[in-house]
């Protein structure tokens, strides 16, 4: 497996595939992969020819109070865990060879972008649209593959293939949990013996909310209320929203008809965690 | 000559060309094309196997009082003159094909937009970046090709380029004049008799700045000066802005001192024309 860090030797070894035939699948990622992303890859190395995992810790996509420097890094465990998996190639840039100092153009999307974690991390969407547009202009895979825990992110980077044309095929990955039910990822590093408990609350809710849609409840504000009561009985917990919404828009409902999106942010001490189900 | 209505048929095709390892020439227009538009598509045809030129009117980066509706149009015309130079295929979408009704998606700049047209056209340059954007990954060209009448337009596509890592060569073209000196523009169809001649004044402005600075003058202030004077000497003319600006950063600078543009708007009537010189 390859280790690259410059858009230039990407391009080139990417280049070299296309002549060969090959399809190519890409896993973008900021590192620190856990079994989330082992998922993703897997799927990527069963469907592409070869499969380029991204790793980089996109500064673009965090506002000047969130949590970019505390973000764990272990570049070396990535580079094994993508190894293990078949990946063919992690492209590691630094910053600067991703953002000139002069840097000044943005992807970025109304609508979509303004609800759930939209409104409380307003420049997060702009970044994420900006650096994975790099990435696909880098890389030019044929599929690209990203977690359904990230619904809105999802959500909006298939609106963004779809409105800009690009030609890459999206593919959406169910959310991995850990075996008491909380979702993997990188932040729940953050959490001490304590909170790692009481984080339990979010895939309770969810759970609890998933079956009251699967036993008939179709009233969003009904589903939502014995969600926020289940979070707010952890008194660690503190809710940043509890939403139900259109699978494509983004948009709330207040009938809870296939495609819908139910998604939270709840703040565990300083930790944001966010979990979700999708009604299909 | 092919000409062709829908994204996934110019997919088609550009693919079809790919696997016989021909190279892509894109000439992005909005239609009425005149020879400036015939001087990037002959560039393209020497420089490229199959030269794509679209021909679509783009409705997002006009603003709601300007002259989308009035803009002139002749598709047939167009396509001769595409044929007769050796153009492979005119892509012709409908506005429907290109924008869905809940598009959403934009790509735009900070900095470069902000100045000369950016000024008093606010989403012109965030249509432009979105559009081409947008044909980029329809067409996926080697290279593609832009007037530096448009100068401002062609710093911020070099720059979108440069900064979202898009793998496409962008080639510049000097500005087509008429015998008398006005730059070629399809807006000069709507001029009459009286504002044509005094549409002069345009370029007769542009060739005493560009002369001021080839007999050594350095100072902007005194360049621009000469020429909003020169501009003022003919009745009909109301200017929009006259200025000197960075090449690259299209901010304004007090010494002329390559790279520079030195560009202008101004009104003949109703008509909104631009000029420009380039000292390099």
């Amino acid at each position: 497996m390859e280790k690259v860090y410059t858009v230039n030797e990407v391009r080139e070894q990417v280049k070299a595939w296309r002549r060969e035939g090959l399809t190519v699948g890409l896993v973008p990622t900021m590192g620190y992969l856990h079994e989330g992303h082992a998922s993703l890859i897997k799927k990527a190395v069963e469907q592409n020819d070869k499969v380029v995992v991204s790793v980089f810790l996109n500064p673009t996509q965090f506002g000047p109070t969130e949590d970019l420097e505390a973000y764990p890094r272990d570049f070396e465990a990535d580079c094994k865990l993508c190894e293990s998996i078949g990946a063919a190639m992690v492209f590691h840039p630094e910053p600067s060879e991703m953002y000139a100092p002069d840097f000044c153009t943005w992807v970025d999307m109304d609508v979509l972008s303004k609800t759930l974690c939209g409104k409380s991390r307003p420049i997060h969407f702009r970044g994420v649209c900006t650096v994975v547009s790099k990435l696909f202009n880098i890389v030019t895979p044929d599929r690209a593959y990203f977690g359904q825990k990230d619904a809105q992110q999802l959500a909006i980077i298939r609106r963004m293939v779809r409105d800009l044309n690009m030609d890459i095929e999206i593919v959406g990955c169910p959310i991995v949990r850990e075996e008491d039910g909380l979702a993997k990822s990188s932040r729940n590093t953050y959490l001490n013996e304590e909170e790692r408990k009481a984080a339990l609350i979010l895939s309770k809710a969810v759970f609890l909310g998933k079956k009251m849609v699967e036993d008939g409840e179709a009233s969003a504000a009904a589903v939502k209320e014995a969600m926020i009561k289940k979070i707010e009985s952890e008194p660690m917990a503190k809710i940043d929203y509890v939403e139900a919404v259109d699978g494509l828009s983004m948009q709330p409902v207040e009938e809870i008809k296939a495609p819908v999106l139910v998604a939270m942010a709840v703040y565990i001490g300083k930790t944001r965690l966010i979990d979700n189900f999708i009604v299909e």
